[in-house]
């Protein structure tokens, strides 16, 4: 709510709004933010696993080693993209909160909820594409005769499944930010 | 920027702020956001296309018809879904907007921005999941041996192409309004 000062003249002029409060919860929010989407970037890089499988090498059937890594999928490469950006994003954002402590003012504020629902749409459509892909990994399609890949390669699932619950978490953890800064604007305004 | 007025003891007391002008640019955007997933539905869900494609029916190969339909993908499914609450969310909010012209108080905005941000989520969650999927029909994945299937179900894939791109338009609008409302109550905490 903002204040307001008598001059001489018995008009009244207008204060800046005192400052708010620490925002604590803001600064755990994206340090937590940050650890997630470490740990999913951390869980996808990793996600390799070389497996003997059968394999048509004219005229006859072979077995042979084959790989399975995150960068045979175009979903998988942008969940990769979308986690460094996130993972960058919520480290300069921390700093950033840590810096100006106590004394956050309004157009911060608004700028960090653009940024905030910016990046939750970025991690929600790639947590989305790898978990399209991890489904049809996991279950297959008998429609599109795509087979299931996870009976093969278990490791591989597990870390591309992990990667995508953690995509999820950070799309979360954005969105609650957002609301948070959200509230702290709305706070300001009555 | 909450206005005062002078009391007779010289006081000076908080008044309601003015009204704020009448949100068109929001109006707008819920309309649009409405045609576009209300579009984006019709296309997918008209998505439905035969073809007669070669099926091992054992000991032999036949030629057999065999539909392509939104329903044999969960992540189409879940492309549905969102597209049915986002349509049914933007006719009721630019109702309320309608409704409330002129006269829109600052907790309506902040509980608008929530629930703009928690949509454009799904919407984006699930655009990406469709994308993915559409993509991987488009394309195919020879690692994986996932084939294409958009050489022989060209009109099956252009309606879901259609459908994810219109999805993508209304996640964008989703973010925008968000936007709007938070430069709403930015403005109102100045």
């Amino acid at each position: 709510m903002a204040a307001t000062v008598e001059d001489g003249g018995g008009k009244t002029a207008p204060t800046p709004p005192p400052p708010a409060k620490p925002l604590c919860g803001e600064l755990v929010l994206r340090l937590l933010l940050f650890a997630v989407s470490l740990s999913a970037l951390v869980v996808l890089v990793t996600a390799k696993q070389t497996e003997v499988v059968p394999v048509v090498l004219a005229p006859q059937l072979v077995f042979a080693p084959v790989a399975a890594q995150f960068k045979d999928s175009p979903a998988l490469i942008y969940l990769l993209v979308a986690l460094c950006a996130t993972t960058l994003y919520s480290l300069l954002t921390a700093g950033s909160s840590v810096k100006s402590r106590g004394s956050s003012c309004a157009k911060r504020v608004f700028v960090l909820i653009l940024l905030d629902v910016v990046y939750a749409g970025i991690m929600a459509s790639a947590t989305g594409a790898a978990g399209a892909v991890a489904w049809v990994g996991l279950k297959g399609n008998d429609h599109t005769r795509w087979n299931k890949i996870c009976n093969v390669y278990d490791k591989f699932c597990r870390h591309i499944g992990s990667a995508t619950a953690l995509g999820l978490v950070a799309s979360i953890l954005l969105v609650l930010l957002a609301g948070l800064n959200a509230y702290s604007l709305y706070r300001r305004s009555r």
